[in-house]
């Protein structure tokens, strides 16, 4: 019921943090698409905890087992299974806490949604861990877009409140779209990253965490594409992406910014250009009734500050109904924007190549 | 394929329009409920246009006409199919356009989507006026939540950049929740809807439109519902509401303003409250990991301005690829978000409703 | 939940046999597919009831108004919605019946589905009259397949006890697949449709009804499409058919007969004929592993005898908990196969047009 | 696309023959539900190939490992995936194959489905083989139904032409129903079940294979449940069973047996007993309007002859579009009716906990 998703391909994920594995099964790829593994290992690195100072210190292999729908290096079409083993878990951390609601986490609405028989060991199936077999699958949604001239690129639009430089929403290209994602701190100006870094530095020194906003763009995605109502690109991406747990806001173009202008600064006007329509400005994201115009697709997601900080917080015992205090143990994430990256570029690739692959019919 | 919608409910949409008619089938409500006709019909006329000088002059009838399902006065739980007869179209001011892409709107890419087949008099089937089977449907739904005790309000949290009062997220009750539905023009302070209207009229003035921000809450709706994953909370609302021409963002508790702030700010402590768990802030919104926490659900949803103004606006005729201008004639509303509160609360209505149908299972 | 369907394209039936109409939404149509609305008339005149001696005499006008989705006389890709009035009920017939359970009807399944609120006159979501719509959208589904080529058609392969001949299985072409539709008795062999007809005037004059067997063959369909496991060729048929009331029985190629001999009689010896591969037997009926192999389609659909006689029978009335005795009053078809056959050619050419978009993708 | 399933309960099968492992996610199955594993594997050897001499003597563990979704020995609700590793395999058998049609076989049809990038070895995805994880999963379903006091049980109906007993439609309970599944080779009457066995036996001294029928019941399921047109018990048993390779027919209570009859002899007449209402026959084998009537549930399913034969059989090579003869060698069954008997009785279980979960709603 929850954690399926799509039309043309039937995403399915499962797994719980510490449980014995995590995964998700594509159904209904193209056939005969080549998937490079070298690749896809890199994209989900990017993802991966561990890898530098800002991240936690958790170590996941995180290596993707592709047990079906692949053979002689190309996806056969039938469904692509991917298994990540778990390790390196130290349940014994939680269980402390079994009944003690984390704030802001869900802890206390999963126990009610499941009668107290889900797995609650680091947040079970809720866990941001769960975001692994998400980048799998758009790693390979990725790369089957690639193949097509379609590129998905994101980058940190802000930590707190450092920001980092906008997409060009005009002329954005391949290149500059897919810079940030091969820097350590995937960001478009370094300078605006290295305050970036400080301010992460100095949560972790106060036992604290911070939000910020991914911006994603995409360039190539033709004109055409997608469908009114409640198939638009919009819906279909918006239904994947508050699927990457702490989103709390996503936006297209202009996004909330077009809700405090006025029409003649906001309507793109279409012009043609080497013979191809376009638009002169893109306040609309490159989406117009859910449908894709032909200029780049842009979008920006809100992810709030991690919620396991280490820092006494008040809470309650939900089995005993008392209040209770909390000092979350283990190893956090002073801000999750930077592995959210690859996650955000995840989500739009798998949405775009279900609609894309509805285009020819 | 783009039209339909949901899990426990299904929603299938159609209609064009300046076509014979629009409406929607509603499958898979509970049977048994009765419908409150007249309450219907006001729930409706709200997003009536040509009731106010903001809005456009059209005149719609409206008048939602229940072919099906619908039997001694209460929903039989059979599909409930709902007729609304166009008429009072002047389809003459569109002819000329037909290949002329109005800036901001679908036209060129329905024209892509559909390779001109598309029925392009007034938007088609991507017009606004598609809003009023959504809010037949929703207007169905909320009844059914508030025979539940569970309700659902909105209003006009900015127009431009003149800002209502929020809804208090902690201590919101159906009374407050419900008085802007009951006004003229919704909002929670007259004063700062007496400075919308001013802004609204010095649009209508200058041939321009305005956007404008809608929030909306719930109360009543239990703790516990919702899933994880895909089939959160969030993102069914989301998946229904970009289905709302014009909206180009949404966020829910602090939204975007989370991603400014600290884990120290944002994370809401839980307390125990007359043997309820509650929280002592509500930036999470009353969703957890897509499931309901008992507390108040705040969302919000940006809306660009109108992109139909009569000014001159620079564009292209798709189909001889050539530039010209463009001064769109007719009725146009120089606000659009007055009219959007209840397609917005219909929005949340259905989605929660589809949700809480599957609690009991 | 219960009468929407579909991958690519949506199907979502409403309606109640005495209600003000009965209508379907099709959704994920090709746009620019001309409708020929004389032979969409012809084609639902072959399943309208009073047209013969053998059918019931209710005089339906059962006129197909299409509200949406269609435009200067063709598809627009968007969905499309046909409202069939309803009139000419005596619901008075009905009325005294509510709570007494008529043997084989759905009259207290029904009643304890929707707990006492369904629309009961006549059968009401339940009733044959249902397929009206059914027969609409897949006529239109019939007129895409056939301007590409794929030709559907069916026939009463046998009444009672009276058989007619088989579609050749190997060798069939347009013209003999097509040819039993245009009859006012749709057989291949009109001696066997003369004993057929003459144990339905027998039934007639019993007050009683027979059942039977509709055989529906497809030339055209090309080889490779469908999907293995759930989403295959026969998954798709047959959730559509059994959709279709008194439907108990579906098989394909040799279907039941399969069961009863060995792999040297059935499987089929593929063979290259004019450069293209065939077999020369065909008991798989045309689809292999969920997917077309090229060959015909070769489906029969059981039908029990229409329940409704007037013959006393012996009952309950289920709200009083008491048995009671029945006569049906009314009028009803002593057999419902002949009105059957182009409901099943629509529920074929519904499931193999959805199959079917998805072949380029 | 393909082999995903369900609207509660979400089913979604991976895996080929001759890959790394098969598999399949269960999501929405309700929390807490304890799984008796010893019962489960039990259960999943019946299923097992290589138990007895009339079944191909590869040896499959079949070993389910319980991935996710599975937490002290209960259901968590959240996705529950079972991964069965693939061994035991000799691709080598396959690989002179790989563009020569078996006869009755999917390899051409997938061919061209998958563009020639399918795993051929063994049937690749269309190998009986995936019956497993729909066993495995059904076998779960099953233990919940039970739990809830209903029973789902099957037999040997044919093998050839030789016939077991059939279950007694109107007075079957739950022992009578679950006595055949204990056997070894299960059936009602062990003497026809001799017969049976003989038959098979000679097949296998012939090189030849054998078709037969499985009769499945259900007792103590609830009646109202189920919903008309497309979402009724039969649509939603249809839409699984035909997953099952080779099935090719399917008819519910009297079935294509109805289609010889009168309604005065096929009409059950309703009666109350002890303060139930029920029939005095069951021709309409339990279902109504798609709906449950509280009467045993009966099905037939037709599965034709294996159609892997070691006698040598015409076919041809579909990559060089000529013709050639083949042998195919390896272990295969010479009649697969007897392990299809839970693969029957899984397929009937997971449809009906999906529509049964609904009955709350």
């Amino acid at each position: 019921m929850s954690s399926s998703w799509g039309n043309l391909i039937k995403l399915s994920i499962f797994g719980e943090s510490h449980g014995t594995a995590i995964g998700v099964v594509l159904d209904g790829l193209p056939s005969g698409m080549p998937i490079d593994m070298d690749a896809l290992l890199a994209f989900m690195d990017r993802r991966r905890p561990g890898k530098a100072r800002f991240a936690t210190s958790r170590k996941e292999t995180d290596h993707p087992h592709i047990l079906s729908g692949y053979y002689r290096g190309q996806t056969t079409g039938t469904p692509l299974a991917i298994v990540i083993q778990n390790g390196d878990t130290h349940s014994s951390d939680y269980a402390q806490m079994e009944h003690i609601a984390r704030p802001a986490h869900a802890d206390y609405t999963g126990y009610l949604r499941y009668h107290g028989a889900q797995d609650p060991r680091g947040g079970g199936h809720f866990s941001g861990r769960l975001t692994a077999p998400l980048v799998a699958a758009g790693g390979i949604a990725l790369q089957i877009l690639q193949k097509n001239q379609i590129f998905v690129g994101a980058h940190i639009a802000s930590v707190g409140d450092r920001n980092d430089l906008s997409f060009d929403p005009v002329n954005l290209d391949a290149e500059s779209l897919l810079a940030p994602g091969k820097k350590f701190f995937p960001v478009v100006d370094d300078m605006a990253g290295e305050k970036m870094q400080e301010l992460i530095e100095s949560c972790r020194m106060s036992q604290d965490s911070v939000g910020g906003v991914v911006e994603c763009g995409v360039v190539g995605f033709p004109a055409g594409v997608g469908s009114p109502i409640f198939d638009g690109l919009e819906n279909r991406i918006a239904s994947l992406m508050f699927g990457i747990p702490a989103v709390k806001g996503l936006e297209f173009g202009a996004g909330f910014d077009a809700a405090r202008h006025f029409a003649s600064q906001m309507n793109d006007p279409f012009c043609v250009e080497n013979g191809q329509i376009r638009t002169t400005t893109n306040h609309h994201g490159g989406i117009l009734g859910g449908i894709s115009s032909g200029m780049p697709i842009i979008l920006r997601v809100a992810f709030k500050p991690t919620p396991s900080i280490s820092r006494p917080q008040n809470t309650v015992d939900f089995k005993a109904m008392e209040a209770t205090q909390l000092s979350i143990q283990g190893r956090h994430d002073p801000c999750v924007v930077p592995r959210a990256v690859p996650c955000v570029e995840a989500a739009v690739a798998l949405a775009l190549l279900d609609a894309w692959m509805e285009k020819s019919v």
